[in-house]
């Protein structure tokens, strides 16, 4: 369950404060000179776009690759790879140890495992998504060769600087747009494109809903207004809107696949909030931590990634 | 890519107008006696769902149990069932042989496929979710025992009457809520109990948006207001408030599990429309068959059913 | 656990004396024009086979195909197909529903399941492979147009004609030739061409034994009587012996790729047997079924069957 | 292809002198105190193991924990590890990079990759089975819970000491006993418990032959022979033989589970031998590398270890 993807397949592991985090890839296609600079700039992407509205915890985030290359080049066996957690400060988590955070994963995890690694939210970290980004930088890259884009931007977010001096957070959305997907991507029923991509994204955490196209407006749309009409442009059969975002029964129309993803706001707040301790009794806590705002700015690389991931699956498997 | 599911699985076949639709279903208990008046009645919510917005299309659906059951009661060995096409028409659809019906799936299967069963959408159609209600019926049998009840309604909806008039269609949405859950269920990473739910809701023809919780209204919020407090209720951790819809890090935390599912309006217009054939000629369309104005009534039970079905499955990977 | 198979899979349902046998082809290639004849003769194969070692059970095995299909060529989406088990005598079993007949599955399924059909086996009757005849012939067909030949032959079997005199059942070893498989096919690790083909032929009822290449006999082998040597054979490499069966490091070599499958006697003797109930008292059985005296002439369309099915995969994989 | 089991998952990496050697062990129980000093006397029972008949490859295999563990605890989480390839003499195997060594895995990985690690048979290289070592033994100490204890031996070999003067390398057999297995493990039709043996045995190098119970001998008995009779044994049902090596219809039946694995020789030998390079030309190679006599006796502890493996998988899905 920690694996994604059917042949272009991820597996990760890690814990925010355990020794490394990493993944293993598995499906890759050999004889591709791994791009590294590109890797290291989408890691910078996820890093600077913490700016204001991140938090303070400063990684070097140096990836050691462990496996599945020669000089460089992919030889079609697992690429393994980790980034070292170096700038540990467990202690700044002792006391939220017995103290279940809310709207985080301390209380789930620990009613599923018996146990949890109580140092920075373990597992359920938004720093496990980082092997996330490595990966979708390796599938950008094949989608490059064939002319396949991925561009997510931030379309909504709450006001991040107001929250920060309230000691509070916020939300908001990301669009993403897959351009020069050809038609013809994806499998019927169970294996979706817009079902395999729902997956993805609400394997982020934070991600509360998921839309395609024109998504949720549609269901108040009549059906002569959501439908897209078919049209020959130039020769090539192409759709003259696009309310269903580049798919239709779960396979690509060969149209931008347009879709957008909303995340909650981190649950990590600096003002004081109300919760129970593992013994049940009522407490207050302040998380003092090193905290983003906001997890928008750095969810677009995410998004991206995991697009990037579900597309050359999909092409893999085609 | 026609199953679902890890452990109770569901791989379905079937095209609306071939000789039969039907499943098999793979990791269901032994021992089971199955209530076979309740599955019709779940098939017959789904027919009768369909009184003023349906489509005239009647079928007995009949189901045949193929094997995995002995005297009524499970083996523990597949589960193979089917229900024959009785009645078909295809000649309502020779017409269409050629044309790429707006928003339908007609043009994408043939990119996939180079071939595509133009007869009433093929294996595209909402014909072929009926085994994933019989799938839906026995797993919330299982889930009866256990004291969880999945419970949807349709919370929003066009104006279907209208629409008939007016050769129209409409969308609409589903609210769906898993009562009785016990907090713990789920996988982290890229399993949980949320990407489970959107995979398997996006399977559904006409999809176009999910959401868990308070969903998309999340990324509007503060995280002071989007936060569940813990609280302890007569000895049980539970939270005072259900803005994460019953899932944190993807892990059940024993509330409600609460989603939305939103539908497109269905493609099918009885009004004229625009579109293009086989050839690229551009071409106006009219579809007299047997249509729903609105597939929302029938998709209530349909959202239920796959609803229980990834609740089992996580139950039994639990 | 029903299904074999990663890109071309087969997932089976029925049991022996239920209503149907069947199965369901997930990712076989569409357009492909299906030649029933040859499906026909292979399972004519397998009755034929059985004339005078085989059991008096007539069946017609008429295939009915359920779906996938489009005037007989395939559509790419699942195609499903059955035979009814029409010539049930379950009487004939009913002095054994209570008995564990000796190196049978009586004992093993129900202590699983806590249930079985002990109809003449239920679900591990020899009967539930006729859905692997289907599918091979298929993928055959599909190796046939790459000029790839599966052929299989007994190379030792018991005296049938003595044992079935004395009530007796006679074992035997089936061999088989890949002809026509390109250098590089199969996977590293844990998806060896060696390994899936295994694990196929140990789904087969009664198999006990499989080797590659010399097999076994490579354990008496030195290292310079075990090589191939790579030797140009005008202009292509290949190897000037074939002690490795045509795989090397779990990947194909370009050369024939041979194993060896040993089987059981059947274990339904018609000479007494002593044995067990299920209220643990020993007791005495004579089986009057219809029963073959030996598997192996049936055996050798299912080991050529399951063979082409993992050759087929492979294909689609690489 | 690098993942091996459904519930009780390794996905390996590493190439055998690449940066590291690892695997990550993904649905291992949560809760479980590791036994590190059993996990380290297993690696070296792997290595003192090679003393007369192996090769002089000094590794430290120092492992290194990345995930998963909190105190040396499991916590449900995936448990990553690694030991680094120190002692790398990449220039040993220079001479080799463009010759394909007999019955090695250089002709077909290039053929499939279009690359490959030269250095030291790279993926294909025993060395890259570590980590089932390590995987093993956590099966191990799981099993050791439930009184289920997993013993093998070499009962065939060649004369290894013989061979080493002559430059030359041997083969032999490995027998393994799984004792405590309770009946009604494994799954039915093509998820047999002797089919993931099976699966899982191919999965290592050089192996060519498996066979469950009195396997191949099986095929020369008759009927009357072969079959294990129930008895009852002081209120539990077992049988008086145990031909078929405890499992029947690939489900356990409660007695040992017995099986044996063939191993060809080492294709690296001393002595000179005859092949092609990569431009086709015939040419001799005298591998000078440090190399065993014979995999014999480090194989023991890699086939408990994968029997361990299988077993834990089955009863986790059990």
């Amino acid at each position: 369950m920690n694996t994604l993807g059917h042949i272009f397949r991820l597996t990760t592991f890690g814990e925010s404060h355990g020794t490394a985090i990493g993944g293993v890839i598995d499906g890759c296609p050999s004889q591709l000179e791994l791009d590294f600079d590109f890797i290291d700039s989408e890691l910078l992407r996820r890093k600077t776009a913490r700016s204001s509205t991140a938090s303070q915890r400063k990684e070097p985030d140096q990836i050691e690759w462990l496996s599945g290359l020669l000089d460089g080049v992919t030889l079609g066996t697992p690429i393994a790879f980790m980034v070292r957690n170096e700038d540990c400060k467990p202690e700044d988590y002792e006391a939220l140890k017995d103290i279940y955070r809310p709207s985080h994963a301390d209380f789930t995890y620990e009613q599923k495992y018996g146990i949890r690694d109580w140092r920075g939210g373990g597992r359920a970290s938004a720093r496990t998504t980082l092997p996330v980004v490595v990966a979708g930088a390796i599938a950008k890259q094949i989608l490059r060769e064939k002319d396949i884009q991925i561009i997510a931007k931030v379309t909504e977010m709450g006001d991040a600087e107001q929250a920060r001096r309230e000691g509070d957070t916020v939300g908001g959305i990301v669009e993403c747009c897959i351009k020069g997907v050809p038609a013809g991507w994806g499998e019927p029923m169970f294996g979706k494109f817009s079902a395999e991509l729902a997956h993805a994204m609400f394997s982020l955490p934070a991600v509360k809903g998921f839309e395609v196209g024109d998504g949720f407006a549609l269901a108040k749309m009549k059906g002569s207004e959501a439908n897209d009409t078919f049209i020959n442009k130039k020769g090539k059969i192409t759709t003259a809107t696009n309310h269903s975002g580049g798919i239709q029964g779960g396979i690509t129309n060969g149209n931008d696949v347009v879709f957008r993803v909303a995340f909650k706001p981190i649950p990590s707040l600096a003002k004081p909030q109300q919760t129970v301790n593992r013994a049940g009794e009522t407490c207050q806590i302040t998380i003092e931590g090193r905290h983003d705002v906001c997890a928008l700015p750095r969810a677009v690389v995410l998004v991206e990634a995991l697009a990037a991931m579900v597309t050359v699956d999909a092409m893999l498997l085609r």
